[in-house]
Order: structure tokens, then sequence, then C-alpha cells
């Protein structure tokens, strides 16, 4: 029985998780907020404990040392040197990456040099790791990747229609992410389809706050919705998603608040989406309970529905077919009339839900006997994804 | 008997039409290219005459002075005022113009105010269109857009995923184009489907150089590939079509060559697409030539190709099914390869192709008797649908 540490670092946040593995238990999970602004936050539940405690964390070093204490105070490790793998979330790993891997220095440098491709992320990832490295080097430490998943797409899929400069010079092409969980809830459906996944061809659909779609075939990634950076691809709470990019230089042109195309870019990573056409938030929940009454809410949950149905229809057109559609993250788990509406007229393409199955806490199967494609509800867990590719390369 | 005249104008081109009416019989054509370059060249066809002078054309208005002075010298009318009727094409209508209509001094300005949405083309028009008042002040003026078809679009089709100022200040939404040929080629597949247009649903590939696939329900277009402007949709001769935006700035920032994102664009108009990737062709045709060969061609076909299926699969998800496919332009008409690699596994939707029938010159239906939604090859005529509205509106 070892302890095993899932460590997801964002932006701003510290995200854990620690199982016993080979159990996979959680045994605790803790999330620090606000690191670098004042009044951070870091909370753990342990058993029956919640604790909570609010103070200064300058940066993600900080943030490290403040996961360690509180480890240690709550009782949950009696040594941190009980810690004996590690985990970590990278958010790009570029073409250098196509698994996960150990963390060794030259991989650290790597995760660093790809900061470019993800540059909110992998610098405080990098100093995340960094930091365990020095306070546990006998754990076994291991890099997961949101993009390693989608390494299999063909070039077809993955290459943007530009001068072959772009992709050869400054390695421009899609990458994708949620690759974890894309994995993790396609193996599961394979699991309820009863078949090996080699033989199958499965849509998953990761929906929460940031959201994108993927084929899957054989279980292996042929396309993802998500682009060069998580902007591409569907309209989410706050992002656009794809656009005609010539919409670039004419509202820089005209609006006084865009200087630059990154100005433009921040504009529609932050105030688009939901948020930008509904006016009131880019929480699917608030979006559903206003729709019946405000207009803009419903433009903007049309929008939303329209574009996932077209990426199933796509992703049905490159695989020619198939076999399950997956909903999964906060949205796709949770949101019984999103995925209402999402489902709603497709059954030509032979797709049919039983509305009797599609409550709330639904999982596994909610289609009709006589879905061409199964429906299934997934809840994702790449924590657990993460912590078993620990174990498998201790 | 009366004769009309097609009238379009590109941004250094002048194309035209003669047609007896009501007979809709083409009695002359005839293209002016290189306005305002050096050794411009007018090619006029009347019968077995085939007449071509070079000279430099300075201008829109001395090439419709050329046009008029050509339709004489080579007897095509014996008077100017014989033309009774003039159709122009007009690239952008934008939010006014939602059908064809009469020119009149208003309407002018309105297209000439609409320039922002066809910089290269607006301007040019309405160049075209008073110097036509001022020779031909009797004959019935008529302008046809190119975006009108497409006014039909519900708002969650044409809107984009950005703060709802974009749309209410400058207009920034989903426009389209080839409007006049999906219009006429759903028509014609109407007939063929032997149903009144009121209860099809039909998806028409209109493919040449440029480029875009429109969903039409009941007669009436619901969705089309191209945006804001002809850059969105599907990737083209030499336009990339949609991307994450993101990758603007992240080139911008790199490539000594892009100052800025108007740069961007151009470079994503002008030198993208098949062009860019197989490094060869902007030309469909040398594409196919060279892709058993070169990599890149091959590549190119390849991305292209994907991106027309998935159109046909996202257009099949909104409208949950289709009754026709339709082919047509340029490549659309004539590329046996192209259409018989975009049908090449569609049947999991239904969509079969004789293959016995898909041959080069084949017209109408290419599908096979057990496929549910029928594949036309439809050969489009825009000049024919704008003679047809000039007629209309005497």
């Amino acid at each position: 029985m070892t302890k095993t540490l899932a460590v997801n670092a964002g932006s701003s946040s510290l995200k854990w998780q620690m199982y016993e593995m080979p159990e996979e238990k959680v045994i605790a999970k803790g999330l620090i907020e606000r690191i670098g602004l004042n009044d951070s936050i870091s909370t753990v539940t342990f058993g029956e404990i919640k604790d909570r405690i609010v103070l200064d964390i300058h940066d993600h070093k900080e943030a490290v040392n403040i996961l360690l204490s509180d480890l240690k105070r709550l009782n949950i490790v009696s040594e941190i040197s009980d810690i004996t793998g590690i985990g970590h979330r990278i958010v790009a790993g570029g073409e250098d990456f196509k698994e996960s891997t150990l963390v060794t220095p030259k991989v650290l440098d790597k995760i660093e040099k790809l900061s470019p491709y993800a540059p909110l992320h992998n610098p405080a990832e990098a100093v995340v790791m960094r930091v365990f490295e020095q306070v546990l080097p006998t754990a076994t430490a291991v890099a997961v990747f949101d993009t390693a998943f989608h390494s299999t797409m063909p070039a077809k899929a993955y290459r943007y229609p530009m001068p072959n400069k772009y992709y050869e010079n400054y390695a421009v092409r899609k990458y994708g992410a949620h690759g974890t969980s894309h994995m993790f809830v396609s193996r599961e459906a394979a699991k309820l389809l009863g078949k090996p996944i080699e033989e199958t061809k499965i849509i998953t659909a990761h929906i929460g706050n940031g959201g994108s779609i993927t084929a899957v075939e054989g279980g292996k990634s042929v396309d993802t919705s998500m682009g060069f950076t998580p902007l591409g691809g569907i309209m989410m709470g706050t992002r656009s998603g794809e656009l005609d990019p010539s919409i670039l230089p004419f509202i820089i042109d005209r609006d006084p608040e865009l200087k630059d195309a990154q100005d433009a870019i921040d504009m529609l990573n932050k105030q688009s989406g939901l948020l930008g056409i509904s006016g009131i938030s880019s929480d699917m929940r608030d979006i559903i309970d206003t729709k019946d009454t405000d207009i803009n809410a419903k433009l903007a949950f049309d929008m939303y529905v329209d574009r996932v149905k077209k990426y199933i229809g796509q992703y049905l057109a490159i695989m020619n077919g198939a076999d399950a559609l997956v909903f999964t993250a906060g949205v796709g788990e949770n949101s019984v009339p999103f995925r209402e509406s999402v489902l709603d007229g497709l059954d030509w393409l032979g797709i049919k839900v039983d509305p009797s199955k599609n409550f709330f806490g639904a999982e596994g199967d909610i289609s009709l006997p006589d879905s061409r494609v199964k429906i299934f509800v997934i809840p994702t867990d790449e924590e657990l994804m993460i912590t078993r590719d620990v174990e498998r390369l201790k």
C-alpha cells in the first residue's frame, strides 16, 4: 500500500488528490486558489475533515509548501516521504510528448520550453515539479500531458491549411486538450459496449466551462475540436471557439478597446462564448435558468447546442459512424436540459435518447434500445488516470 | 424578345453574359481581365466569333465602355438601347438586402456603404452600376446579392459567440456567399427529387477555387460555411477557412513578414489552402495530378476532402438528415476524384455513390438506388438566376 499524489497546477491554482495505491482509493483532496493574489485559500477534504485556511500565497513554490504542511498538519501522512509517487498534469506537451513520461531534468526543460504553447500553465507546472523534485527526490514523478492522447491524430486532422512554414518553423498545428479525460471515458465506454476498444468508434464530448469533442477510433484520438490552443473548437463558457479569422483586423480597426491581435484574442478567450452572447454568465446553469425569460440567454444556449451537434455530425462523417457518444465533465455529466437539446433531432442519424433515463445523476447508457449510437453519461476522472500512469511507470 | 445583360464585376475583372429573354437564350458572353494593370484583355464569344483584344484598361468605368463598344463593333446589338435589362451581381448585401432589388440612387449608396464588408468588390460593382445608369438610364437595372439567399439563416447560425457589441455596433456576423448558386442548384435538386422544395432538405456544395457548403431546408438557407467574409468555412484554393484565431498573434509575433493582423489575413486569403499546404498550386486539378507522387499535394487533398466531409456531417446533424447532396461549380461539377474521395466512407450515413455514374461530364443523380441521400451533380448558372431576377422585377 503506497501513497500517490495527483497534482494539477493552473495559472493561479493548485488542485491535488491523494490516492492509496494500488487500491485506487482517494484518501484526501484539496485545492489552493488565488495564488499570487491576496487572501489565497487552501481547502482540504480528508474523511470527515473539511479544512480551510486563508493566507497570502505569493507563488506556486509557496503553494506546494502549504500543501505539504497541510498534509502533515492534518495527519494525512505521517512523513512527507510516505508519498512514493507524484503525477503532474501538464497542459502543453507539444510534439515532444506523445505519452506520459518520468520526470527528468531534460523533461523539465522541455516542458518549460513549451511555455509559449500554454503561457499560463506550463511555467507554473514546471515550478511545482521542481519544488517536488527537491522535497521528494526519491518519489516517482510522472508528467501526464493533456495533449498526449491526441498525438495519434493524422496530419490531415492536425494541420491547418496555411503555408507549411508555420508548421515547420513554429509548430503551429492542432494539439487538442482534455486528452486524459477523453482517453478515460472512451475506455470506459468500450467496457460498457462490451467490445475491445480496438473495434470501437466513440465520440466523446467533454463539456465543462471549457469543452472539447473528440473522435476516438480504435481507442485512438483521430480528431478533436480544440485547436492550437484551448480557444479552438466549440463555443465555451467564455471562449468563442473557431471563427472566420478576418473578423480580427475588422474589429481591431474599429473597437478602441482592442489595440492588436493579442487584445482581440484575450477578448475571445475571456469575454466571449456563453458570457458574451448572454451578457449574463459563463455558467451553463445560469443560462438554462434564464433562457425562458431572456432572449440573449436563449440565443447563447441555442448557439452552444448547435455547435455541439455540428461536431457530433462531423465526427460521424469522418469515422463513418460511431458505436457510442459519451457526455462527460461538469455540463456533460450534470445538465439534463443540455443533453436533451443536443440529442433532440438526431434520430435520422440513429441517435435516440431515452427521456426516462436522461435524469440528473444518470450514469451509463441513456439511449433507447434501437439507438444505432449508444449514448453514455460517464463521469470523468482525470486524477485517477494520472495516478494510474504513475503506478504504471514506477 | 428583349436583351438582358448579366454583369459580374470583380476586383480587377468584368464578366458578362447577354441573354435573349424570355427565351433564356445566351447570345454572347465575355470577360474583361487585368483591369487597372497593363495589357488588359477583353474576350468575347458570340456565335462562331471568338474575339480578343489587348489594351490598357485603367478602371471599371473604362471597362464598361470597352464592353459597350465591343457589343456594337461585333454587332451583338445594333443600338446599346436594345438592352432593356441589366442584372448586377453584388458580393456584399449586408443586413440591408434580403433579396434582389431595383437599382435606385439610395440602393447604390447603400451598396457603396457596405464596401468594408467586401473591400475588393463592392466599390468596383458600384462604379459599374453608375456607368450603366448613365449610358442606359431607361433599362431596368437590378442588384442581385451573393448574400441574400443566406438572409434566412437563424441567429444561432449567423451570430458569432462574441460580445454582442460586435454584432450590434459593427454588424459582425456570418453573411455567407455564393447565394445565387446555392439557391439555383437547390431548386434544381428539388425538381430532380420530384418534391415541392418546401418539403426538402438539401446540402449544396459549391466547390470552385473558393467554396462554400449550405444547408437548405424548405428552400431556405439555414446555415452556410462561409462566414463574415469569404475566408470562413472550408479550406479553399488559397484560403485557410476557419481557424483557432489564437494562431494570429502567435505567428505575428514570430514571422517577420507579418506586421499585424491584416497581414496575417492577407496570407490566409492568398497563400493558404491547397496552395499553402501543397506548395504547388491552388488548382485542384494540379493537386490531383501530383498527389500520388508528392506528399504535400496528397496532404492538401486529404485535408480538403476531410473538411468537406465534415460540413456534410454537420448539416446532416442540424437538419436531422437530408434528401439530397448537390455538387456544383468548377471542382464540384468536374472533378471525379474529388467527389469520389468526399463520398468515400459515408455509407453509415446513408450516402452511397454509384461509381458507374460518377464520371467526367456526369449530370443529375449519381447515387445508388438505396442511397438515403440522393447525390446530384448540377451545373450552376448564376448568370441565368441574375437574368431571371431582372425579368421578374421589370
